[in-house]
């Protein structure tokens, strides 16, 4: 295999908030060094992030640009050191594939936070090295990736390969702040938008004994919600409803990707309950009103992701718990029709790619 | 002595956000029921809210408006159920005066977060009544006050009354966050806002064991600083100084009383670090930039005084380490100068009226 023609599909250049399409590419890949092990891409999410990123919405897209980190696929080749995996071992790959590994953050298996010279290197769109000279980082929309072992994830074997995929970033970025402020059975957790990440969360927060509220802008998004386990759904158009559900919940995880109003949803907290924003990179639509955050002791916060060891954590959870995220499948060669309707919100919930449409093209 | 006649200082109507000078008044005050105390008011703080309620800045002043919430006193008479107190104790009254006495809050002594009816009732401009009928309450710019037994502390022997006073709402709003947050020996704590409550929060953090920074607009106020025992002093209009310390703390208590851009102070936080702000009530300057909310798992929380059961380990923490607030004493005749003082940043660094000048007038 002639790794230095590896078949990926990406975007070469963009303006800032507008959508060039995707097409097919070559880029290279590396042979394994001795930590390192190649593997054959099976299935690859489509994260909201990926559209974000060809579109330049944060402005520091690097050109070409290849997304994709929800990566499930079989190791074809294991470096000489690699103890983890053999030949033949279906394995993930998420949105880290490097850290400095001597931060605080990295000692803590919390990658995602690491405090090196250039923090932690995302799968796509990351440089390599750590003095930010190296290469860009291209992901998982291609047929073959080369990662370090230690950030190479064990699908369990239970696990649908092709469900498991979006695992690796909607399920870790949800499931991380539902651990690390510790929700509990018989509390009272809300799940702000429907859509590829919210969807996990309402089925974590459910597995960890919690009482589930959807909260949806659309009345249509109803029964969707109920059908993913939700006990409640309240619509965030229904000011009646929402004066109604003040100081109700322990926690609410907001997974809007676009930036919005949390006033409305920290009056929904009870006293000491936490807003979880995970889906907004950049400033909200109106400056918070601290009057409602100290009347209640409240706290707002944002979470990132998750470290590896808890990736590998959520894993085996949504095994244990028979967790699985619900996908579409589609052709590579569909994506910026995906990317369409994803924008429109059709996805119900996430976009999958069947890598195999690339490998046959 | 004729209750219903007793002698205050206060102002009876004012637009929002302009000052009407306070004048003397007669208010009525009540017999104390059996489980009340009547109590002469020996000494009573100024509160940066005491100026922001006389000038409506919240638009929710009750008028006439008498303000005061850091009492010091005497026992003059117990009522017949009273156990704690008997007459001739030095005693203390704070921010509130009752409190539903049933919600989760009150029963874990959180009265400030009270989910009865009408909340709690403040110590002025709180409805007496439940149901909000009741008439308006009046503060400590009188000579006396009669509060329920349990919602009045006990001063501790070894403190000075007068400099007492300020405990009751600078002390307790420092205390409680510093305290809820769980700050410890070692930790990197920043108070933002050298004044009343700033002053307080450093004093209280060191003793602590945290290592203190305030944070001030003005390098002009570094010395002052210092001398309150504040290890580091980082003056915020200095860029390259804000710059150079990202990443700094564990907790921000931003003490400001005036709405303001929070986005700098975020920045200063480590991971996990938390920022709190007692001072704003009202929205901020700014929308919150979540991106470096997200990127580190920092929170912004608010806090509200605290209970009246804190409230008294506050007054017994400060005599067991020996802090005391620094403080002004002014007679209640020169109260219209000291507001216009405390507008200009010229006070230091509380404001107590000795509360002779008003009974011997």
């Amino acid at each position: 295999m002639d790794l230095s023609k590896t078949k990926a599909f990406g975007t070469s250049r963009s303006l800032i908030n507008s959508f060039n399409a995707l097409s097919e590419m070559e880029i290279e890949r590396q042979a394994p060094k001795a930590d390192e092990v190649l593997i054959e891409i099976l299935y690859c999410g489509v994260c909201h992030s990926d559209l974000h990123q060809i579109k330049n919405d944060w402005g520091n897209t690097l050109w070409p640009c290849v997304p994709g980190h929800e990566i499930v696929g079989k190791v074809v080749q294991a470096g000489s050191a690699v103890t983890k995996f053999k030949e033949g071992d279906t394995v993930g790959v998420g949105c880290l594939i490097d850290s400095c590994g001597h931060c605080d953050s990295c000692h803590e298996g919390l990658e995602q936070y690491c405090e090196g010279p250039v923090s932690s290197t995302a799968t796509y769109n990351g440089y390599q090295k750590p003095d930010g000279s190296g290469y860009n980082t291209f992901g998982g929309y291609s047929t073959h990736i080369t990662v370090k072992e230690s950030f190479v994830l064990s699908i369990p074997d239970s696990l649908d390969s092709k469900r498991a995929a979006p695992i690796l970033c909607a399920g870790i970025t949800t499931y991380s702040p539902l651990r690390h402020w510790n929700v509990q059975p018989g509390q009272s957790v809300a799940v702000v938008g429907i859509g590829g990440l919210g969807h996990m969360a309402i089925k974590l927060a459910k597995a960890m004994g919690a009482t589930v509220t959807a909260i949806t802008r659309l009345e249509e998004k109803r029964a969707d919600a109920k059908a993913l386990g939700a006990d409640a759904v309240l619509v965030s158009a229904d000011d009646k409803a929402m004066t109604a559900a003040e100081l109700s919940f322990d926690l609410i995880l907001a997974t809007v990707p676009d930036s919005f109003d949390i006033n409305p949803y920290i009056n929904l907290l009870k006293r000491d309950g936490k807003l979880i924003i995970v889906g907004v990179i950049g400033p909200f639509k109106e400056p918070t009103n601290n009057m409602q955050v100290l009347f209640h002791r409240r706290s707002v916060a944002g979470s990132l992701i998750g470290g590896i060891k808890e990736t590998q954590e959520v894993l085996d959870f949504c095994a244990e718990h028979n967790i699985m995220p619900d996908v579409q499948m589609i052709r590579m060669q569909d994506i910026n029709d995906a990317f369409d309707k994803m924008e429109k919100e059709e996805v119900r919930f996430r976009y999958v790619i069947d890598m195999q449409s690339l490998k046959n093209n």
